[in-house]
């Protein structure tokens, strides 16, 4: 028996590996902010001191910004695109861990980006990264549309849906590009591309019942 | 089709997001105590040395102190408003996101606050995020209020809650008013403010039969 | 209407209120580590260095594992008194909150007393805020076991279970003041204390029927 | 009544137990990126200096991938085991502790071998450290094969997948010993081990039905 066919095996439930994803998205969520340190001041009731050191410290806020906002997006259509899928295999468990490596990534690259806001390959570095987990997240959400996805929710799904996802990518990566010339510019690229899919696309599963029964 | 009508759409599970949510608050109210360092120490054996740079922390120990009942304060009413919801749309979710972006901050002021308590504009600017936050907690409220409230629960919320709620956002400002005068002042109204929603206001859906199905 | 008898009130499903602690146990246990500090070598590859470092931090383990495992203890016993309540009201959510807000406190006594293993002080303190803890973990359980308990449950609960579990204070309080004296003597107290209560006293719920329910 | 006896007692939901582990999993997994410190550069600009630190950084890359790879394995093995048995008691908790108690170490060794990865007694200390880990994990699953498997699963699992799973410490502990003669090899070691368990060896429970009622 073939590798490929021991990752096709498995129905696993899908709440524990909602548990373990909203536990990671929590935790980069809350991680960030470690990033951002109390200064250190000389006089430490110096009011226009401190006023100054927070001041310094804007890049940092604007980078833990468009992370928080970034995280939000992935963790929202995460929960779009497991809602579509009727069980959960071992490969969608990998995909699903692979996808979930490059989001735990993400403090790093924003604490890069945040202390060397002027330097181009540490915001390059932020996009690259973002456009690979863009991918990965990509690639989670295709093999569930072929794979696994529920019987009542066929043709209910754009066909085109993976193909039009690659804007995502693409910006990340146009922003990459841009920090090159002008890291301002990047950064604006980064923090308007989670707009895109601020809203998952197309409808999900109605679950306006599910609901009822889980609530009542 | 314009973006907001796009916002008002989705019809999620709410057990995710109270996942991620929990998720959110229970990293905050633990990742406060990390920044309690422990003190360094000339004579490592030295009770009165120990004991007097344990005292140095008190400030430290109140910022913490005060964060943390907060932070539990915010889970409960939580809890209690989005009980009131018969499902989420994407605009809850992101009103949700922008109430625990504002939530998952709470270490930084928190930090700050402790480490410089002798100057103002640390002091105030921890009322402030706190005003900030209650007044993204509100919008939330708000919104689950006029958009998604449970039939059967109609008529039973105050209606002018949401006016009473400025309270909070109120007592947090002249807190940090009152920081400019007297940071003491400051400190206390902190310690109190959470007073005001130390039990969720009204009546919540009951929830006994809920329980006696979900535990058996 | 008196602030007692708003306490009272509320009907809260428990499974939040159990994912919140869950999170804070998980986050606590695992925050511990980050204590446990990589050493700077002065020669990167020498293996008697490293040797001579990592032994070095022996107290930081075993003041890591001494936690780990009480707050193990802890976690299991919360699962078994909250099993006992039929729901949960507003006075039951705030002592809990006060039980976790010194549960997450834990890991400063401990990096303090795996910091400073010989010096009395910190070993003591140790010893006093997990008398604390679990004093108010015994609050949490006689609330429960007077006004919450289960109706199916009534009788079959050891009535001087809160006397007894006192042992387990007057242990640590032991442990603190044995600390003075002799802090192996202290270490080796808050090793066996929690042994008292490795397995929860007493019958908890049937819970078989409820698995197959919830599984299948 | 003996200590072994009260150990099996106690009829748990393991809901608790699961959302407990998969805290502490996503928690371990994405403290692991905190080892990736931003690198200090003399020139803030400077791409060619921001180059040179961060492939310094390699080895500490490496390090938190093998980390990551290993935990999510143990994670989706550990949903394959608990999955199989019928109820928890407190043997099932405590194993299920000490095993997490390695499991929430491994950011440690991580650090130690991202740190000084040409340091043989680093390289070696990590795979120590999984070898045990892994032989919790296996206490863990013979404790249930034992004693708590369900009784629907009987005579579907491989009487000798215990003695199958030795491969895993044995292979950690080979390239423990490995790392006296060459870090590399080692390196190459703890990457390829978990791919043994990459998948759970042989059926789970079918659980196409569970997820339906779960669900709708």
């Amino acid at each position: 028996m073939g590798l490929l066919s021991r990752f096709s095996r498995g129905q696993l439930r899908l709440n524990r590996i909602e548990a373990f994803s909203d536990g990671v998205f929590a935790i980069v969520v809350t991680l960030l902010v470690l990033e951002l340190k109390v200064p250190e001041l000389h006089n430490h009731q110096s009011v226009s001191e401190l006023y100054r050191r927070l001041l310094e410290l804007s890049p940092k806020f604007l980078s833990w910004l468009i992370s928080f906002i970034i995280v939000c997006k992935f963790w929202l259509n995460h929960h779009h695109i497991l809602a579509l899928a009727r069980h959960a295999d071992y490969a969608l468990v990998w995909l699903n861990s692979l996808f979930l490596m490059f989001q735990s990534f993400v403090p790093f690259p924003t604490a890069l980006m945040g202390e060397y806001p002027e330097n181009p390959l540490a915001v390059s570095f932020f996009g690259c990264v973002l456009a690979f987990n863009t991918l990965f997240f990509m690639l989670l959400h295709a093999y569930i549309l072929r794979r696994l996805l529920k019987p009542e929710m066929e043709g209910t799904q754009d066909p085109r849906i993976i193909t039009k996802s690659f804007i995502g990518p693409v910006v990340y990566l146009a922003g990459a590009g841009m920090a090159w010339l002008n890291v301002h510019a990047a950064f604006l690229a980064y923090l308007l591309t989670p707009l895109f899919f601020i809203t998952p696309p197309g409808p999900g599963p109605a679950l306006e019942v599910t609901r009822e029964v889980s609530e009542a």
